[in-house]
């Protein structure tokens, strides 16, 4: 297989961690005579520095004509004093709208390895194996108006929550399908007790539910969501929401692992390429120490081969050989806990190894 | 002191555990020389079975002629199917509206003696003592337009997250005088990066600050408070954001606790009667079993006393007695861990055995 992967770096920790996803990416093409192009561009903080804005034309085009993207982590203090538009992460921001990457898949499993690095107890998160399934360019992020007014003779704020029945039926349509290869659950996540959006959302979700009858659909509040993360993680297969409900619940949950180092992403659009990214930031404080962890970036990667190219066993490999480091002890310092640790690069050594052993 | 309390014990578990506490505050009346009366209402699923609506005329009424109520829950699978707008909780929302109760106050403790019933290991939640300050009247719950739309010759749907000004400076107004009362800290929680109401928000924040020069504020995006919340709960002193963030972060932080059967909540009205009740529902699985935790309605009690009337000593009374009887082993079901429990009217006597203790 021939295929142009987009590596988008940004900043901070961004660069050391799709750095050794790259190196991964070439060891899996050699095993499995693939050939991967790389063609790198620039994006949030750097781009800024170089070119004046998050997002430059080039990197867009670039995207488009690239198989998939693999994108590291933007922002960082530095940036945060600028004008709001031209901020790193209006540089994502544009980037899903631009990409038309409606689905963002952010899959939660605790290694049992790692179960005692998270704040819960280990019988809570041992075995949790969820994936949230968020949309990513609707709702609140896009609607139109968002800006100020006057009202009652003072100063006032709207925003809007938008979406057409469109929107809403591929994203659950991504969300059954999800459920199909795992096991078969989808929890649809609203708040239909208040929105009217909500309520569409339901309508919607029961009809799409028609076309999966081995998929068993059901509703919850997302209150009672952010409060089931926690008392009952192990209860989720797929969890699938709107843009906002989405981003607050896939970061409550990206708790349960112990460290965001460990968890990766892919916001997947609708007919051209798919962008792969770790769910950590940029962490400017440990940037260029050689400490970040890489397996979210690596994790990433591996997506990146089963949904953009359908890469099945290569994916798996990754897969099987992060389990195996961290099951030898292998630790980078955000999941020592206090133990002894590996540099990225030696952890980055520590996989390939894994990959290339018979 | 001779005060009105209204009492709107509503559905399921909601009766036994108002019961509970209106004796509690019986008893506290007696000792320390108080009139208290009390005058029952109808409100939630048991109004719309007497009277066809969820919230009575004569509801209202008694609740703008009273000084405070106490609240037990409402709704239940029963009245899961009629229309939306006489449901159970549209009872609720009518009533905050009517009252303006515009800032629900959800304290978050996790009392030595429960730390182990909690998800999260004990050192994560032990000492927990969080204040989270919800706006209660506003934002996507009560702007307009909240409608379906035709948008590009497809159905579509809007909701509106709407905030004057003044609106967003009295919530904000109110979290820095319970900081000045706690430990002088206030995050304030939005999603700047997305949301011009949150820019907004954060504007008045920082203007209202200066008045209160004792108070440090910081600014927290939503999804890193989710995380924050399961990290490092005990950073918190203050947390106040918007009506659905809070509600949102406010189940998910009431999960540190163990169980939803310790924390109470009150709902400030700028002008007339504030409301007071248990943050859990009414559980009609156990509801006339006789085996409901009360301590969620009696805490309730307590700061119905301390917020309303000024009752700091009478309050703390109550407070210290339920930690008594806790540090003596007394648990209700839901937080006996499996081990032996009592019943919803024992644990009520052995608090007012406290609270009568020399
Ligand atoms: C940076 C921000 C706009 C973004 C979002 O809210 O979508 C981030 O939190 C995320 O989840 O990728
Ligand atoms: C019942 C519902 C409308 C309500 C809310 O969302 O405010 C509830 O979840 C709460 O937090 O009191």
């Amino acid at each position: 297989m021939k295929k142009t992967i987009a590596v988008l770096q940004g900043d901070g920790v961004g660069k050391e961690v799709t750095a050794g996803a790259v190196n991964v990416l070439k060891v899996i093409a050699d095993r499995f005579d693939h050939e991967f192009h790389f063609e790198y561009g620039l994006i949030g903080g750097e781009a800024i520095d170089q070119q004046g804005v998050p997002l430059p034309d080039e990197t867009i085009t670039l995207c488009k004509n690239s198989d998939a993207i693999l994108l590291g982590a933007v922002g960082g203090e530095k940036w945060n004093s600028i004008p709001r538009h031209l901020r790193p992460e209006q540089g994502l921001l544009k980037i899903r709208k631009e990409l038309d990457v409606y689905a963002n898949l952010r899959p939660v499993t605790v290694q049992g390895a790692l179960a005692d690095s998270s704040p819960l107890k280990r019988e809570y998160v041992e075995g949790v194996d969820c994936m949230i399934v968020r949309e990513l360019t609707g709702g609140l992020y896009f609607g139109r108006p968002s800006e100020r007014v006057e009202r009652d003779g003072e100063e006032a704020v709207v925003d809007t929550l938008f979406y057409k029945r469109s929107e809403i039926e591929r994203i659950l349509r991504s969300a059954f399908e999800m459920a199909q290869k795992r096991n078969g659950r989808v929890t649809s996540v609203d708040k239909a007790n208040v929105l009217e959006s909500s309520r569409l959302w339901r309508e919607v979700a029961e009809e799409v539910a028609k076309d999966y009858e081995d998929v068993k659909l059901e509703h919850m509040l997302v209150d009672a969501a952010a409060m089931q993360l926690i008392r009952n993680p192990k209860y989720f297969d797929v969890l699938v929401t709107e843009n906002l409900f989405g981003d607050i619940l896939s970061d409550e949950a990206s708790m349960l692992a112990g460290s965001l180092g460990m968890l990766p992403s892919a916001s997947l659009s609708s007919d051209g390429a798919s962008i792969y990214e770790p769910v950590h930031g940029s962490a400017p404080d440990i940037a260029g120490q050689n400490k970040a962890n890489p397996i979210a970036a690596i994790l990433s990667a591996a997506m990146l081969l089963r949904h953009s190219f359908d890469l099945h066993q290569e994916a798996d490999k990754i897969e099987d050989a992060v389990e195996r480091v961290l099951a030898q002890g292998y630790r980078t310092p955000d999941i020592a806990d206090g133990e002894e640790s590996v540099s990225t690069d030696k952890m980055v050594d520590v996989i390939i190894e894994a990959i290339q052993a018979p």
